[in-house]
């Protein structure tokens, strides 16, 4: 089988390997697709050698069908259509004491601290597998986790029906929670300065907002009646984005923390004090927002069709990579398909 | 009768005045006690002057005794003890539509927009009234407007007992949540670098830290096994109390942001992102947080004797003010009962 492995900065290497049969409490899956991540892309630049060593196996995106069941395993046929929740807690952290395991302070996240979906045959615990409808094509399923972190975001600020709502970045996470937010019934504006990306939201059905040419503080005051959005979802990981979110927002309005902003950024306290506004933190999923972005992309609730910018076959790993650099692509995903049969 | 008028910085008149009878819908209160907050002293300092013009009658913390009562007001008799919760809403914006109009954009606040407490006798909407038990002195009556605010405060945070809380900022309001949150079970730690606040709250049995000498973040580990706290108040106004506040918290741990940051403060928000964390702004107090506060304080649940520094006649508000400069004394009352008799 083939397996993508990272071999330091700038640098995959594709390598032939053995498939691991499955052992007790495993299963092996024949991997179809695989989607390539804002951290993938940290992981190729060489941002996280620190955790990630070299000849670790990238990947967390991803579809596939069930190939081999381990020997106590039950519950499982081979030829499933699958994917995983790339997670692994510890049980035993102050995180996962408060019900909270998703954001283990000892996470083993599969791809990253162990080996991860780029490989043709995936041998892996099978608790972290999730069923899929035979009727969802393996292209959109691969799209399932990235989903699930939208799901997770939207859970988190406890959103109801017909309220507005400000994501702030276009990016296939803030498209996805855009996405999300229209289902449950929130009105949804998407700022997001790069025309390719506003496009893609466009052709969603997502009313876009270009933050070079609009002022959106005052779109957002005149959308809303002049009381401000009750949500908003800081996606664009940068300080302007931080401080639009901010202003845009209501009497107790909530911000929800999705990007990761590597440095500290400055923060209008006197605000949040004043319109008792809340920053709610919002990290990875827990299952049962798997479950659920199974079901809305299944159901086409959440149409992510149009955010597959490109499928390329395994071998165009590097390709795959260059092309998210550009900021243009929303997501690309590789085909494992013919290899794996 | 005798009035308290802001003159411009630093400069306070004593006015004789005629009292005011009350009209339909006002009481008439023989002011006993009014304590000198944070806000009277940006007013005294001229930093207000936007808001607050030249003979503006101050002070917006008080006990008194019903005087007169409007021709058309019911439930109130003379002699009876009462204070006032100082803020009067629109009714109208976008605030009060959400059912937050205890922080209403077009607050009229008592003492900063339309005459205050600070004169012997205070005609106002009988609606602002609260009846105060006979048993409860005077002069702890007059402190039931912060706890009002630290009753608020420590309600934002959803606090629950056994719950392990740092506040950071031992000036009144954070010496008071802290008596607030140890009234509701919780275990409490409050970090302030001056001695002299340090021994109030050391007086009242809350355990202090010094942040001069000592890690408060590791000090916090050690104090939760290993977790972190559940919830922090930043009552300091420091960009250094911010940095600790969010450091202190354990995973989905709760800021609750009671103080007035004049600026932008730099907030690690990878941090809430990767703990989950929330900020949540608190301000003021809704009409059950002063009823609440009321029983706390008549109870000697939440003990405030301690915390009266100084009460001064009238005749030295000047020095009453100046006092409060230094930050060693915590509350200063003005005795108006002389005068008002």
């Amino acid at each position: 089988m083939k397996a993508v492995v990272y071999r330091g900065a700038r640098h995959l290497g594709i390598e032939e390997r053995d498939p691991t049969p499955p052992g007790p409490g495993q299963l092996r899956i024949a991997v179809a697709y695989t989607g390539i991540c804002g951290t993938d892309l940290h992981i190729y630049h060489g941002d996280m050698d620190a955790r990630v060593g070299p000849s670790a196996v990238l990947g967390h995106e991803m579809s596939g069908l069930v190939e081999a069941v381990g020997p106590d395993v039950t519950g499982w046929s081979v030829g499933q259509p699958v994917t995983v929740m790339p997670t692994r807690s510890c049980g035993r952290c102050a995180a996962c004491r408060r019900g909270t395991s998703h954001i283990c302070h000892r996470m083993d996240f599969l791809g990253i601290d162990s080996p991860g979906a780029m490989q043709s045959s995936w041998t892996l615990p099978a608790d972290l597998v999730i069923a899929l409808p035979e009727e969802l094509p393996l292209d959109r399923a691969a799209l399932v986790e990235p989903v699930a972190v939208a799901v997770h975001d939207v859970r988190r600020a406890d959103l109801r029906p017909d309220e507005h709502v400000v994501v702030v970045g276009g990016g296939p996470v803030g498209v996805l929670i855009a996405l999300v937010a229209r289902a449950r019934g929130a009105r949804v504006k998407l700022v997001e300065p790069a025309p390719a990306r506003r496009a893609v939201a466009a052709e969603l059905g997502i009313e876009t907002v270009d933050p070079s040419t609009a002022d959106v503080v005052a779109l957002t005051e005149e959308w809303t009646g002049g009381a401000g959005a009750d949500v908003a979802f800081e996606v664009s990981g940068s300080a302007a984005g931080v401080d639009t979110a901010v202003r845009v927002l209501t009497t107790r309005g909530r911000l929800v923390m999705v990007a990761i902003h590597p440095q500290p950024r400055p923060v209008d306290l006197h605000r949040f004090f004043w319109r008792e506004l809340e920053l709610l933190g919002a990290r990875l999923y827990q299952r049962d927002d798997v479950v659920e972005a199974v079901r809305l992309v299944a159901a086409d609730t959440v149409p992510v069709q149009p955010l597959i910018s490109q499928v390329v076959p395994v071998d165009g790993v590097h390709t795959a990579f260059t092309a998210l650099e550009g900021g243009a692509v929303l997501k690309v995903l590789l085909d494992w398909r013919e290899d794996a049969r």
